[in-house]
């Protein structure tokens, strides 16, 4: 096995990000086995949590402290990456138990900080662990946050509650709400749930719960049907009186904005991630394309189909959007990872609302490009083109569309360039 | 009933047209309502047949003196248009049907312009007459034309042949060989077939033959489980020593190159009534997008989603692109119907090979605007956006990729160029 | 003279139209001539003055009864097409002679239709009068109408004030201001100047005023160094206390507005021709192109350098965007032409807004494709490529650019869909 | 001095770098001062040479044993880049007055690799330590490579030719030709010119001569009035028997096809350094735009124009084109720097393809944003909008446009991809 997968995304990995890009490696050709199937389905594959738990991967981000691999968002981006080109779905699943772990990491990194009272230490630091403790352990935990109610001031507006309630004289929390969207539903061991603690009306009063997935008032939303990624079981689920225990909960008040203070770039630190599945699923795409082009040949002259004008063209406009999605995602990736910093926390996330949009919109050109190429003979619903376009569909809307991310970026850049007209420069200095 | 459908793309409609383009408005709902089932099923809605029939449609391009509704171009461009808003399988399905019009009414005029040596005028006018008395009558005459095979210098390759046969004392042909693509498959009455005679290498050896649906030796070939358009049974069929007798065939030898040169412009003259197919699907799910924009409201305030910055943006582009898909249809009928000619053949050819592209890059950009703006909510496999990305995805590949056509388009023009610096100049003449 | 150069845009003209467009046919020959020279100058040659008025141009769109040739929009747009192709900036500053009429035509048209007092009437017909037959009498009659303050709200803002002021006993006008941009500065013979009545507050305050160039105290800006158009004379005029009798003034209030809703579609009824202006130019640059590319060769081969792969991709897409923008001119064309129209006002006023933008667009994007096929050695300031690069080049910033009138155009059809929603149905009526 | 320009790009660069990298920055305000002038004159301004001899950089490229500075390819790319910021065309000109020093650097990388026979080592090393000695003490070595030529098969033809010759006893050459393009033309101390042998038909006779600027038979060619990059003076030379010295030529058969085997990348290793002057063009432009519209404001509402949402829309899509043509250059210059190599050469040539026209065709499109943003008044032929528009319309020309390297990059994509289908796989071995 000479060079990974997931090198062609990182090609600059140090030998204990190939021991762990490996396993990934190891379970490619049951995912991609498995995708055509799941895609039909609309169903995640049940056999998948145990392949990835037995691969020791549901703790690859985790210290190696908590018994995990001790990879960072480098790993996590190669993993998904790799499981991209073998089954999108997979991959976009995987990507949401592995952001779970922003939720023990970060609230350690706020206590390194110094942002929490030494009261609330404790309580934070029990919780993280326990977060981070389960993973390792080989608890799926999918993470649900997003909702369907569309704020125009917000890009996740939350209204799933959470209020005080003593059961058998323990101490918990009752959850209502509902979760639009979440991967694995109905698979996960269990659901880290966001909601708001009833009555607060800002941002610190978002709490976290883990919620096991067959407990009391939880059902699965009605199955989803979506254009693409439907092998991820995305649909969500409703909370009805919920009851989750105190110490399975983190509700320290402003803990969840202090958690996204200590994260080094897009929203909680690992958004990167997902976009990665998207450039594996175009890689993927690319691949089988040029296969069939090079291959198949004109009954007439018994050349490659590849080598018609009409191919060359697409070919090369094909080979330049998939390089111009790696560009921009190797390039967040590095502003996410140096040490030191190459730049300022606003600037890396600034370019994240641009690189988002732009590499989704690639891949999904490269998709695009390789259905036209490939003629009508595999424009089918569940073939590798079809699929590819469908799944990279998902990629122009999940978060947020590209024009979004550009206005986004304007709006910082202008704002930006209007203070420094009154930047005070100290003496003697100069830009 | 105002404006009818059809009038979107056809605004300066007669009141013949007008009459004829009711018949179709009132087919419409029957068709909407039956949409999303076909698309599900992937098959073509059976009742169909008889709807368009007892609508009198099936002889909507057949002249009056054949018991049809002597509609033209025109006609058909709306019909298809408006289907599409409704139904875009079923307007491409009831396109092939109508194409087989050509093939009686081209070969009348190849009679009128003397093409045909006077021994063959009497076999030439029976079987055009066949065909259009048939298609008035009520028949589904499904065009199969299209085979598998690739060639690199022919954009479409017949390798199905004929052979003399006779079977009861009756002559008549043998036909072997498997139709690709084809809509109405297993729903149409008869099958047009194209097939070569055998031991015949050039065009002048193709030939027609009307082939009913359940003769002996048809089958239909396996489900194909297309993207889009899945609505449209065009799975195709195998012909395995099918016996057609042969005065339901056209075996004039030349009789089909004959033909083509009276058409006036794209390919047999009138394949840009299955582009209308793709802009009517554009401006469908471009309604239903705006539609919704503009009733949904943002949580926070009130106020409609199409208003935010990026719906505005996505909407103008969409706007935008569902305009340029208009244009260039409307100038491509311009050019194919008006009277005298508004331009040579040769250039109204090169504009469809630039056109057919254009229009469905243009309405494939639509789906793709509709279905960011839509959101994850309407992210569906079956819903409007999903299905009008699907739908118009097939048009990127049916018939040829806008690349290609670029492609042909800057051939012919450097070639005419090239020829024109030594055009000789009448003398005292200037161009 | 088989077809005329304004055929290629207009191509179903009267023989009315066609006798108008030899006219402009016939100085073609001078206006190419002299280009190349009116760009590098920065002026508008002297002489074509006198050359359009011998040729009884000036007078093209004012009606035979004030000695006009009688021509109409499409004569208009014919006109500034062939222009275009020969002499971008003749074709412009000619353009913005001919808007001089409609604040001639405009008025009658107002008063046909009842707008204005039956007092004010005989006023208003007078000054309507005097423009047309000065225009057809031989005056190049500069419209003077924007200036350089930017509004968030209107497109064009207007702060040059008229003051009245008795002068040797007649009755008068002073007029201070300065106008920032103008075709034909210090060659017309007559400015005619949009100012607003001192202590007006809306537009119907907005007066018009007939200003010789010679008059006292009107001076030309300092010669504006433009990029592009540059043999224009574009550099506009101060006014500084310029008194103006006031039978040479179109003063009545509100007359402004009241033209401005006679006009049919894109403002005052005649902005298309401006973009007619690019097209021809895009179309000059592009035959000038496909000439060098047939004609020269390359040293190993001897083939055309058209033949090469990358040449007939741009090719392809430079007779694309050529197509293109002739697409948009044509319809918009029809669209405030004909008779009797095929859409209403406000929906003629929308496609304009995306007209504009999309023509101007495309006819840059073939300058674009002329350069970079043209390779280094046409690389040249003063040339043909580098000049309708720059000429183009201002089509996207004038009046507006194509991301403006895209956002205009969504915010109409957003607007005009929330409203939809509430729009009564009369009984028996269905859409 | 905190940050350096050229950080912009090279944002990891070491102290060495750094310190090289100020010399660099000590030149900028100079650079701007005369950019416009010299645009407008269309020359290299004179006192340039000396400024920069002065600064030490004209050895910024050559070995710290050669008495240069010891800068590599990251060095020159954030020079050039810099300087492109405050003048492209001189920052031009100094690119391949650099490009100069691989005619020494890359003969010696041959030696040590044991390309040249033993007998031609010293001929070989002797030329390669003249280069590298005068470009360090302070000689400015233009690089005449480019003729006027076209063909098919070859991105450069050499028709110049060299013939034996002795003068006054002493060995030397006459070279006969012309060198279309040429930075510096005039102004350089010497030129060091290609030429092939006479005689010779393969690369093999290709040949170096250093011919001092004032030699017998040189002449400039006419001034070549260019669209952009006017202030380089590369209008070329003409050699009409100029006698060369054996020793100041490298005439050793084979000696440039050997030192194009060193090169790690782009043609001779250092091309990416010329889009680096594009970038620095894109970023200058872009800050103006920003400073432009953050400042001005709207007379009604005194906000900053920057934030009309057209303006938004403009500003967003030049930020990610901006940052798009950062992305490929940055990889660019780190697949030819890295050690160990990312890649192997093969792609790194074929990403360079991709990566000259992306770069230069992103570059373009913020100049184009840049130009719609600032509206008409900032239209002008020699402000920074025009000047930036023209500047960065060559580099859609210069080498080779977007399109022939995406063709090519499809054609080298399509090949190694039909090789790998017979690529023998080691026993044992998986990929």
């Amino acid at each position: 096995m000479d060079r990974l997968t997931g090198e062609r995304l990182v090609d600059d990995m140090t030998e204990a990000e190939r021991d762990r890009a490996k396993r990934v490696e190891a379970v490619l050709p049951a995912l991609r086995a498995a995708a055509e199937r799941a895609d039909a389905d609309g169903a995640f594959p049940e056999g998948h949590v145990d392949l990835l738990r037995d691969a020791g991967l549901l703790g690859l981000v985790v210290p190696v402290e908590h018994g995990g691999l001790g990879g960072g968002l480098r790993d996590l981006a190669a993993a998904t990456f790799a499981m991209g080109t073998a089954c999108p779905s997979t991959a976009l699943a995987y990507f949401f138990h592995n952001t779970s772990a922003s939720r023990g990491l970060l609230p350690l990194e706020a206590i390194e900080a110094g942002l929490f009272d030494d009261a609330d230490v404790p309580t934070v630091r029990a919780f993280a662990h326990k977060v981070l403790d389960r993973m390792a352990g080989g608890t799926w935990l999918a993470n649900f946050a997003s909702e369907s109610v569309k704020s125009s001031s917000a890009n996740i507006a939350i209204s799933t509650t959470a209020r005080p309630a003593t059961r058998d004289g323990v101490d918990g929390w009752l959850i209502d709400g509902e979760k639009s969207f979440g991967c694995a539903t109905g698979v996960a061991d269990t659901y880290l749930v966001t909601a708001r603690i009833d009555g607060s009306t800002t941002a610190d009063g978002l709490a976290l719960f883990l919620v096991p997935r067959d407990a009391d008032g939880v059902a699965n939303r009605p199955s989803w049907d979506g254009l693409g990624m439907r092998g991820s079981s995305n649909h969500g689920i409703t909370l009805h009186e919920v009851w989750v225990p105190a110490d399975e909960a983190l509700t320290v008040s402003g803990a969840f904005v202090k958690m996204l203070q200590c994260s080094r770039g897009s929203f909680v630190g690992n958004q990167l991630a997902i976009t990665a599945v998207y450039v594996g699923c175009a890689q993927g795409v690319y691949d089988e394309t040029l296969r069939g082009l090079t291959t198949k040949t004109f009954a007439d002259t018994g050349r490659p189909i590849a080598e018609s004008p009409m191919h060359q063209v697409i070919i090369g406009d094909m080979t330049e959007n998939l390089e111009t999605a790696y560009l921009w995602l190797r390039r967040q990736l590095l502003l996410e990872t140096s040490e030191p910093p190459l730049a300022p926390k606003s600037d890396v996330y600034r370019q994240w609302r641009l690189a988002k949009g732009s590499i989704c919109e690639a891949a999904f050109a490269v998709a695009v490009g390789a259905f036209k190429a490939s003629g009508t003979s595999n424009a089918t619903l569940h073939g590798t083109m079809g699929r590819a376009l469908r799944d990279l569909a998902m990629g122009l809307v999940m978060t947020f569309p590209p024009e979004r991310g550009r206005l986004e970026a304007a709006s910082m850049v202008t704002a930006s360039r209007a203070n420094d007209l009154f930047t005070p420069v100290a003496p003697g200095g100069a830009k």
